[in-house]
């Protein structure tokens, strides 16, 4: 049998992360242990969460150790079971680690590990719109978010793992959406492909003259990932009672300066508006219904699920900054096995 | 009868009002036409927000204009009326401007006077807890900040018109309060007078530290009346669900730079947090439920009221900057006749 090969945080970054922030390391397979399975990994989820983990300090979940196999999702199949929770081909997904394979309890909870099928939809789907990313749009788009038809949504990363959700569950709630994407293609993909209103290129327009052609009744929600500019400007254009939804701010994550905060917050106030972050794990509760209204939505060619898939566990630390510098195009996946 | 004196807007400050941005103007008293009345100023209301609306722009409430009487709520005592609704001898509460004389209709809308009662509560107290700011702090605090018995609660501009309402609801509502003020004066008032549980005197002590210290279970709610690094240091102190209530931001109103937005919003996320905008006027219909609250309170002696009376309608220039320059001591009141 193979041996392990594994991603670990060799060092904390400062800004981007570089090739020696992470150490490569080799083992071989230890044999499973009674209640163990063995996971081997075919599709790592590379998120924008992940640069946050490896920072020190308080957040929502502790940081990633130096010396740890770096944090991911995935999805994978079960190469030997010695537990009865699961058989040798089942096909899972959890918190497998940026490595080839995953050993250990198979009740682990932070690994988490769950029976997916992959004949209700492709293996990466359950990494993107029936994964972390869905539930994430889905749930904070409608807790948070509270869009009612008619009102017009705006959401940033639109092309994104996240961003591809909330703008097409907001269309399917009745919702005037607009997009805001980097480049042409990412633009004209979320406009023709899953139907929204319009998107702004923030790479060649002028965000705030996009918002004015673009909603010209006014923001009544704006879906974050981004921070910095952006945030600000939609700020300009919230209606009475806007809710916006703090989800990420991907254009801050590899900053050595202090984050830019929104100079332009007291729109809040102007407008009695709210500012509230949320975190996908609040919801783990009812995932199972989001995943059950996404999957419905679907089945019925309502809504489309967009993957952008890098081969090779040797090209993570690449595959992780393309995230960083705009360049996937849909929700990033690392390919490590062929399924 | 003596003739009329009224500041008028004469210029759009930039940064601190200056002198020259006021015009002094002198008129006769026209006599009433039917259905009017004729107010004589007693007490005016110096508030923050009157920076606000010498500015252009969009915002809650439309601008001064160029050459208009300045804005502002005042008590007075009807000196002459030609309505029924009022008669000579009444004393009112309303928006009469920064002037020794309001004359117009009784049911004039911006004014919008009604009668107030000089037996229940001095008159100064109607332009402060049985006011604006009290209305403001009662209904901000309950409806945005929902504070829980046994909750920590921040209040910035403690000893402020807003803040020491603020602090002392929060009291009855069975929550640990802690002041932000500046100076060992306010903070000593705020804790041995109006009953707070501590105060940080942000100039001269770290309110990183005051926070560390008076806060040991957190903040559950921040009613921030100052942004600025005060907010910032706050939102690294908040617990999982606080609630950060936007009523003001008085350290950036006299910037000719950008506002300091928030740069540790991401706290927001990290703690599935909210910060919402709040403006008074919102709850007009609810105020009579307020003052009913507030009264009672300070009928059992259970919530003090303090003002700090400036005596003078030509030293309105300088009372207003002293908001800005921290140096009122309660509640901000310019007294423009003897009752």
């Amino acid at each position: 049998m193979e041996t392990n090969l594994q991603f670990r945080l060799a060092a904390r970054p400062v800004g981007m992360v570089k090739d020696s922030d992470w150490q490569q390391t080799e083992e071989p397979l230890r044999p499973l242990a009674d209640g163990e399975i063995r996971v081997q990994v075919l599709y790592l989820s590379l998120d924008p969460a992940m640069r946050g983990w490896m920072n020190e300090g308080k957040s929502y979940i502790r940081p990633v150790a130096i010396g740890e196999v770096m944090r991911a999702g995935g999805v994978g199949v079960v190469a030997e079971s010695r537990s009865p929770k699961f058989a040798a081909g089942d096909y899972v997904s959890g918190g497998t680690g940026v490595q080839r394979y995953w050993t250990g309890p198979a009740d682990d909870k932070s690994a988490s590990f769950h029976k997916i099928d992959p004949k209700l939809a492709p293996l990466t789907t359950y990494l993107n719109t029936l994964g972390m990313p869905g539930m994430t749009a889905y749930f904070g788009l409608t807790e948070s978010g509270q869009p009612k038809a008619g009102e017009t949504v705006v959401v940033s990363g639109a092309a994104g793992a996240v961003g591809q959700t909330v703008g097409q569950v907001a269309k399917q709630l009745g919702c005037r959406v607009v997009g805001i994407a980097g480049g042409k293609e990412k633009c004209d993909f979320v406009v023709r492909e899953l139907g929204f209103d319009a998107c702004i290129d923030y790479k060649n327009e002028s965000v705030r003259d996009g918002l004015r052609q673009h909603c010209p009744q006014g923001v009544d929600v704006y879906f974050d990932n981004v921070g910095g500019d952006i945030l600000d400007t939609v700020l300009t254009r919230i209606n009475l009672k806007a809710r916006i939804v703090i989800c990420g701010a991907i254009s801050q994550y590899n900053n050595t300066t202090p984050v830019q905060g929104p100079s332009n917050y007291l729109s809040l106030l102007v407008n009695r508006a709210r500012m509230e972050g949320i975190v996908v794990f609040d919801y783990a509760d009812r995932y199972h219904l989001g995943i059950a209204q996404l999957g419905r939505w679907m089945a019925e060619g309502k809504i489309k699920s967009k993957e952008d898939v890098v081969h090779g566990l040797e090209n993570f630390p690449t595959a992780l900054n393309m995230l960083f510098e705009g360049k996937n195009f849909g929700k990033l996946v690392l390919q490590v096995a062929a399924p």
